[in-house]
């Protein structure tokens, strides 16, 4: 069983507004100072029953592809462990 | 600067409808042999004015606490990196 964790953001360029949103609220409770830029993307935990780290990235690449992300706005990376 | 991401979790045992609607998607796509658990988190990417890691991890912290997490059912992790 392999532990399969997608992160999925926004490709550079593409507004986002639940990100501008957070940043103004850190910016109320006072980090205006330090915080620069908020960027909020999706963190999916896939556990797979793939018998290989390979088998387990084809098949993430395939599901990101067809269902978890939106490829025209959307960038993902792929990390695998054993669980 | 410093670049922080913060990910953001369900605790083990709170319930994921979410992850349980995409686990199901997936099944319908063809994965629900691969597939055998799906919880699905946020990823905030955090640029910060900070002069060190460990400054930059006490303010994250402190954002996690006060706006970024609900610590009653959600866990998080900080990993800082240079830009």
């Amino acid at each position: 069983m392999k532990r399969v964790v997608v992160n999925i953001y926004l490709k550079e360029g593409v507004l986002d507004p639940q990100g501008k949103a957070v940043h103004h609220a850190l910016d109320s409770l006072g980090f205006g100072e330090v915080v620069e830029d908020v960027r909020i993307g999706k963190q999916i935990v896939l556990k797979l029953n793939s018998a290989s780290d390979k088998e387990a990235k084809e098949e993430a690449i395939k599901m990101c592809e067809s269902l978890l992300a939106n490829t025209v706005i959307e960038n993902y990376d792929i990390e695998i462990s054993d669980v």
